[in-house]
């Protein structure tokens, strides 16, 4: 096990109506906000208005910034960032997805920060301080409730979507209510799902090898996921896999499961990619991408693709053969993300992969991607193109 | 799930030489500290002298209490109360195990309190406000690291050992360096991990039906305890283990095993009378009724039990006698308990047991205990004389 630091300083609040006490939880933290959300879902739904009475219960001042689209963009964030220093604004409020989160965490690390926001996804600035950032989760996915990470998108000059991140960032508190999800449709709930179960993946193949409570850990995690997101998509109004699914979202991506070893996050970079150049959603990147990654890389670490294969999806193991319980494993992770209605090839998501050079130049620009298996160009277009 | 609140703010520093950061750390929060440690072993092998090296680096004042005993007594509490108060301390620095650590949460909620510290300990008082903690920890067991717990023996008018909770004393940063484990004495260490073990099983056994997330975590928790302990008995100084075990006693009791649920907490009530009256070691008296409570308890939920056994110690589980599923369960714990060298009966640990109706009765004095199921005197009365 390496050295590590560890803090993740959230305050849950989980559970029926918990959204309701947002007003008093803020008032520990600022007097003015800028309430930050997406399209009207939260409107339609009465979210919104009681964010509203709660607010005004506490007489907290607030601005609003709606308009949040998936894969938020730095221009909004530019905007809010001018928002809250005109208007001499304290405190974040998100309510919403992971999109509107990372938003709103952009706009808080750059509020005091002289130059553009976008110098901390290029690596030219580093997150000295940041505003305080609350969220009200209705979309469990990208795990952005406790994270230290914002992912932003920038399409000046070519298409860009990456990611900044510091211990600053991470939200105050997160008000989760899993019947704020009932609503969300079966696609986005999958897609959310293969999010979640990406996260723990990312942090699972590691090259580290004396960590096998955070292996348990993850292998709890993922398990859950496999079980209750077939559940949760058959039964989208029951409140006990809505409950199970939007926790497994934080565990999977607080930190906790990374503790103490490298991680990947190669698949995330390729994702990323596809979805700046032809704007599929995160979570279908990745179903695309993992089961592809998975097979081209295993044979450079049989021995953790068999106690994936054994310990996540119960294959039975075959000592004689180990590559082929591991290839099991992963033929069995794709047949997951297909049973819940996910793409597993770039066609199957209307891509003709006919920009894949692009793609891979791209995701390396900075430099080879992957903490498990160091990925270069070449290698990125191959699994650009097996995922064909 | 129920709803819950959850708040783990512990920054955790976690790794080789890792003390040596302990006045950049306290820095962030005081100037002048209460040095409160137990007894001689921190001085023999090193850790005072580098503790002192580094508040001296960075500056920091400090006046000393060490001499802490195993079960610590409400009189050091109350003695530490006067030194941070005469002293002007503002931050407490523990080094040691549990005991240590407890107790300077105790005398950390005391300061500011006008009445005696111990109305904190019999429901008189509830915690306000807190002077800071930070830990080095040097004995993976109590948790008290990372949880909102204090656990204080008052000897006065016969004797008590009592609980006091608030996430204010939770400690602000915990330096964990398993090297400083290497010396600890087998008899040590297999206690701490029948307390580690202990301390998820206490938040296994829930009335609490829609947790499977939680009890996957659970289970990773206290597999990991069953397969790391017996190695590093073995190979006491093998960083591996060692670093295993002192993460799982963080995860087993910081609260994130319990959360959305009822817990128990029967067999430590149980337990800490044994100590209360007969002085046995915390560990000991757990690994002696926590298998006859299991035994006591088991036919009220046989299914619970089931998936113990067989998630936990890998039962083959018979479906036509669940029964028997869960009594092989429970025979693996206390196998298991006795492997690594920890008594199971009282008779074991030289105890005759002719203060049981004693225990008992002090043990329900404030009520029954038990969340799983309830324990009235006639119940601990049966644990007791199960426990011969």
């Amino acid at each position: 096990m390496q050295n590590f630091r560890f803090i993740c300083p959230t305050d849950f609040i989980f559970g029926k109506d918990t959204e309701n006490s947002v007003g008093e939880e803020i008032k520990k933290y600022g007097k003015r906000i800028l309430l930050h959300y997406g399209g009207g879902h939260i409107k339609k739904n009465g979210l919104y208005d009681r964010i509203i009475r709660s607010l005004k219960a506490n007489e907290i001042e607030y601005v609003e910034l709606g308009g949040v689209k998936a894969n938020p963009d730095v221009e909004m964030v530019r905007e809010g960032i001018r928002l809250c220093r005109e208007e001499k604004l304290d405190f974040i409020l998100a309510a919403g997805g992971g999109s509107v989160i990372d938003s709103a965490k952009a706009i808080a690390m750059g509020v005091s920060y002289p130059g553009d926001v976008w110098d901390f996804f290029v690596g030219k600035a580093q997150i000295e301080e940041a505003l305080p950032v609350g969220v009200i989760l209705t979309i469990p996915a990208t795990g952005s409730e406790a994270s230290n990470t914002t992912v932003v998108t920038n399409s000046e000059g070519g298409h860009s979507k990456r990611a900044a991140s510091g211990d600053n960032i991470k939200p105050v508190f997160a008000i989760m209510n899993p019947e704020l999800t009932y609503s969300l449709p079966a696609y986005q709930t999958a897609a959310g799902g293969v999010d979640i179960f990406s996260h723990v993946a990312e942090r699972y193949f590691t090259l580290e090898p004396d960590c096998g409570f955070t292996d348990r850990l993850c292998e709890a995690t993922m398990k859950t996921v496999i079980g209750c997101l077939p559940e949760v998509l058959s039964h989208p109004q029951e409140y006990a896999g809505r409950a199970e699914i939007m926790w497994t979202g934080t565990i999977a991506h607080n930190g906790i499961l990374g503790v103490g070893r490298s991680e990947d996050w190669g698949s995330h970079m390729l994702g990323h990619e596809i979805t700046a150049f032809y704007g599929l959603t995160h979570g279908a990147t990745l179903s695309i991408i993992i089961p592809n990654w998975m097979e081209y890389v295993y044979k450079t670490d049989v021995t953790r693709f068999v106690k994936y294969a054994v310990n996540v999806w119960n294959v039975e193991n075959n000592m004689d053969h180990p590559e082929k319980t591991a290839l099991e494993g992963i033929r069995r992770t794709r047949d997951f993300f297909r049973s819940v209605g996910m793409p597993v090839t770039l066609e199957e998501a209307g891509i003709d992969g006919d920009r894949i050079e692009e793609m891979a130049e791209n995701c390396t620009k900075y430099g080879p991607v992957g903490g498990f298996v160091t990925l270069r160009k070449e290698d990125c277009m191959a699994i650009y193109e097996k995922s064909k």
